[in-house]
């Protein structure tokens, strides 16, 4: 096990109703910026529910950032905050509205180009408080302090992380994720699927608790997938899939292990390039990982295949192809296509991933060990 | 599931060498009280370790806090912080350390007697700050804000949870519990064991996700124990033990559930009475508790079964009866004796508790399921 430090301070407020208890949170007289996407809250009823909790409140919205938040869509909302003096962001969304949402924040305290601390990670900034009213589990943006950015006039994606960015608070209201739409639940599940194998699949350096962890929220996942894609959702499905999002990317299960990252790395240059949702590209990307690392991670996927799969028959690769195969499955159970090819993308687009990773000097994943080369070698096996 | 609210501000610093990591915590000039109990500490080495790393900080000493601390021993520690006007606190030792310090932290800074938020639990007190060195994983005071503090002029033994008692930092050094006695051991595997079944084992409200945690940690606690048993300790062994008992009650697989507890509060009663140390009494109380609220627990109790213990075959009862005797069998390989007789209580101890129980009114467990009369029956059914 890796020495570690983890501390996460955001403050959960799980449950149906939760909303109202913004106005616990949030003092009269404060100026909040509140931040939202396309519009979907003003239909579910959220924004309703929070606009009556921050009565006394002095509201600036803003509205219209989209999935992949843009740098230039959030760089008018830091503009406005540093005019307005705003003291507080409410982001009410998922995770491209809160990731927006951390950017602003840190950004409005920053001196230079934002961009900059999306290009040197070194670089930390001062953040304004935020909380987050979440509305579509996936990212686990509301309970880290990490996000990730686009700038399309670059096609360029990337991740920072900021510990003055966690969340003062996250209200997560199960109730709030009824009627989203089934390609958003899709996507949540793969996200968290994809997430938590991150941190798990990689090298076994005797992690007993985390790797517990880890396939316990794999294994809810699988359980949870059929009921979450019925027209009707009940309130424990909804409930149990919420908390499995935010559990998967908040900390708890990186404790003292190696974490992969190389098929998010590779997914979001997809995203970058063809504007494919980021769950998909990881539903394409993942089962490449397995089969080109597979010498690499054999021991944790030996134990994968035994403990999320209940796989114990066959030689150690025909059980590791299994599990392989079962992740796959999962993947399409839940709508997705995991092939380049049923997207219509091909060659050209690997060529210029491969040739941007070598041009950034990129080995990714747990150690580096995803080299170029290899970034190649799982584009092409998944085509 | 339940509507919950989780923080846990605690900075978790784990691993070798981390104990110096404290000249980064502590600000030279900074005024401390370090508490600590019987002086095993001068014989580890980490008393060394800290006091390096605590150059220029201005230490008072406050040694020989008991097990079970009690609280004319912790008055004291709270004359000599309002006296010295001490800033900061810094625990070095167990859970019994760190809960009197969080006593004494709390303490301080409260105006009347502090007896009374032990009496009270509505009464939460300003603190001042404090961190840990933990040298015994056992009750995960390091990362929670409860506490359990023994008045034996009186034979009484209480708990009292502060939202304002978290450790800003704890420090957990796994190479710190190399030399730790094998009774020390099996009192913290025993105390992991029972707190993660006093939040598992109670009423099936479809908590997926809490339930694979805990049933995480109890399936390590089950493969660790006969290693960290043995003569020599491999760090892993140590670090994997360390994290479990910090997770078994840091309120990370509470989230949402049902919680019990009657075991822990018959057990302390145990020792207010007798002087039995805390997990002896809860290897005692625990499988009575399972025995005799069976139909209460039954869902939970086959879930425990099956997926802790890999019982699939026979009936309901069966299966359950199969998994209190393999819990029975566990406690007993970690060297624990697990009737009252064998530790020479009988009848009048029994009668003595259930009066107590009936005096105070108090039925214990989740919804109040154990009341006196089960209370007598579960101490019956462990004689």
């Amino acid at each position: 096990m890796h020495n570690f430090i983890f501390r996460n301070p955001v403050e959960l407020i799980f449950g149906k109703g939760q909303i109202s208890k913004l106005s616990e949170k949030i003092a009269p007289g404060t100026k909040v910026m509140m931040t939202f996407g396309g519009g979907s809250i003003f239909k579910n009823g959220i924004y309703d529910q929070v606009k009556a909790a921050l009565k006394g409140v002095e509201v600036i919205e803003f509205g219209g950032i989209e999935a992949n938040p843009d740098y230039s869509t959030l760089m008018k909302a830091v503009e406005i905050c540093k005019k307005e003096k705003v003291d507080m962001l409410l982001a009410v969304g998922g995770g491209s509205i809160i990731d927006g949402t951390k950017f602003i924040a840190a950004g409005t305290k920053y001196e230079g180009d934002p961009w900059e601390f999306m290009l040197d990670s070194s670089i930390t900034s001062e953040a304004i408080p935020f909380g987050t009213v979440l509305t579509l589990p996936a990212t686990a943006s509301e309970m880290n302090c990490g996000a990730v950015i686009s700038r399309r006039e670059t096609n360029e994606k990337f991740a920072f992380h900021n510990p003055n960015c966690f969340p003062q608070f996250s209200i997560l209201d199960p109730t709030a994720i009824y009627s989203l739409p089934k390609r958003q639940i899709s996507n949540g599940i793969v996200d968290t699927y994809a997430h938590t194998l991150e941190q798990y699949l990689t090298t076994d350096i005797d992690t007993k608790v985390m790797d517990r962890f880890a396939e316990g929220l794999l294994r809810t996942l699988v359980e949870i997938a059929p009921d979450l894609l019925k027209d009707e959702r009940s309130y424990d499905v909804c409930a149990n899939f919420m908390i499995t999002a935010t559990m998967g990317l908040n900390g708890f299960i990186a404790m003292g292990v190696d974490e992969d990252w190389a098929t998010h790395m590779i997914g979001h240059e997809l995203t970058a390039l063809h504007g494919l949702d980021h769950g998909v590209t990881l539903a394409i990307v993942h089962p490449g990982v397995m089969r080109v690392m597979k010498e690499e991670k054999r021991a944790k996927l030996l134990k994968y295949a035994e403990r999320v799969w209940d796989i114990k028959e066959g030689t150690e690769d025909e059980r590791i192809e299994a599990a392989v195969v079962k992740t796959e499955e999962f993947y399409r159970s839940v709508g997705m296509k995991i092939k380049l090819s049923e997207h219509n993308i091909g060659e050209e687009t690997i060529n210029t991933i491969v040739k941007r990773f070598r041009d950034r000097k990129w080995n990714v994943g747990e150690h580096g060990i995803v080299t170029p080369e290899k970034t190649e070698m799982i584009l092409r096996s998944v085509l």
